[in-house]
């Protein structure tokens, strides 16, 4: 049975290679959206079974847009998360002749990855001019379809194998610890191959005449040893200094010890959403799989 | 003695607006930077006194440059929070012959702005193009230097008084409560009146093999009676799942509760970071003054 996967698009972003490194089926389909609300109305609407959306990012943050969706617009669970180094590639358009860098008069990209990848332009291409673009992947494509003109792109490894570009320098970031962390979300149920790490993720809005309240939801995880790997603050919307909290929290979903926090939580007067309990996939940087360890 | 604010520009902008409604003095002058590093550089390199630049908005989050820079590039305490309500103005070129909204052919503004007078567009502007820049202070900038053109702008107070254009409708948002905090940052102390509401904010690193270290620091607070009015995660770059947290506590530096807990946080291994102590002033919505009581 075909599968459908929404992910940000165009074709070529890293969102599109996190997705096709874990979802390999042969019926597996991938399609493109402009935004992530986007990508996250397609799945609701029906119109795609999965959506692939980036959710944090280990030099940029939180990706708020997600947040505030997931928070206020749709309701779909979190199936699962694939975690990915983000490399950047230097391209040029398939060309008769090899291009040389002291050549080049111009580099597409989107502003982050400009910024990550500083050193090497400093040191090899200061004399080109920089042209921001809306994505990594459209970057290349505008560079494919400029044949005539001596530009180079950086985008992601995907974007070089869906544009005509030829790879001119691999990994050309200044940073390693840049990672992204994706998210799949839908309706159905995903079957996927056993992972060694599960995550739980929670929504809690604190009560608002409770100062101290979140050091009580901490407490909730701290004396039933439950590790927490994230907690995000976001606007409630609703005045300034109210938030919603994400919650990541290192376990699967149990009968004992997470409905007793979330219990507790309540009992204090949060209201407690839950978002998801889900595998996690990490990809190891220069590691070719992901690691699925079974 | 003249005291010189850099602020987030163009001329016209919210930060303007902010800055200016606090600071009055006749030897007041404020000039736009580009953007917030420039601004918190120009005064971290002593090419202004002080730096304004937005710090969270109620409907967007934090604003994560402030943020990174103020964690990783430069080091200057905060010295006062402003707090304003925001509001968005219709506007058009000065001309000769009134402009009906029918007519209009282009709404230009930032995507923020946009966003939050979705009602008032789809109801009055449907007919009109949406072009989207950098800001909402250049959308009136470019509105008033197209005489002939039927555009409209949406964008700040201060950009009405700034360019030459004819205000068509006041505050045309959707939404009430739309509040931005900015901040002042510069190296010598900031003369000021005096404030009903003080804060202080540190930036706190946990130990990494420590889960459960929020909920501890959380604790040094909690058990003094010390409200925490925010708490906001960033990544420390060095890998996902390490963050920092910037921590608002309404409390006034002091010789015993602060110290105290600071001391606290670090026996259990966190590194504490001092960001400032301030006064907060704030301008109600509908009011005319900020709420300077003294």
């Amino acid at each position: 049975m075909e599968r459908t996967f929404a992910f940000l698009g165009p074709r070529g972003t890293n969102t599109e290679e996190a997705a096709r490194l874990i979802f390999r089926g042969e019926n597996d389909a991938f399609r493109p959206y402009r935004t992530i609300p986007d990508c996250l109305e397609a799945a609701s609407e029906g119109k795609v079974d999965y959506a692939v959306v980036p959710w944090e990012n280990s030099l940029e943050g939180s990706v708020n847009l997600t947040l505030d969706w997931i928070i206020h617009k749709i309701d779909l669970p979190i199936l699962s998360e694939l975690i990915i180094p983000i490399s950047h590639q230097l391209s040029c358009a398939k060309r008769e002749h090899p291009l040389a860098l002291s050549d080049v008069t111009k580099v597409l990209s989107h502003p982050q990855a400009v910024a990550q990848c500083h050193e090497f332009l400093r040191d090899h291409l200061s004399h080109a001019e920089i042209e921001y673009v809306s994505s990594t992947a459209e970057a290349a494509r505008l560079v494919s379809e400029h044949v005539e003109e001596p530009w180079v792109a950086i985008s992601a490894m995907q974007a070089v194998h869906t544009y005509p570009v030829t790879l001119l320098k691999e990994n050309i970031e200044d940073v390693e610890n840049n990672f992204t962390r994706f998210i799949v979300l839908g309706k159905e149920s995903l079957v996927l191959p056993e992972a060694e790490t599960h995550k739980t993720t929670i929504l809690v809005t604190l009560p608002s005449d409770f100062p101290g309240a979140l050091h009580q939801v901490l407490s909730a995880f701290s004396w039933r040893r439950l590790n927490l790997s994230r907690i995000e603050s976001r606007p409630t919307k609703t005045g300034l200094g109210n938030y919603h909290f994400v919650i990541d929290i290192e376990h699967k979903m149990d009968d004992v010890l997470l409905p007793g926090a979330f219990a507790e939580m309540e009992a204090l007067g949060c209201q407690v959403r839950f978002l998801g309990t889900y595998p996690v996939f990490i990809k190891k940087r220069n590691g070719v799989e992901l690691s699925l360890r079974s």
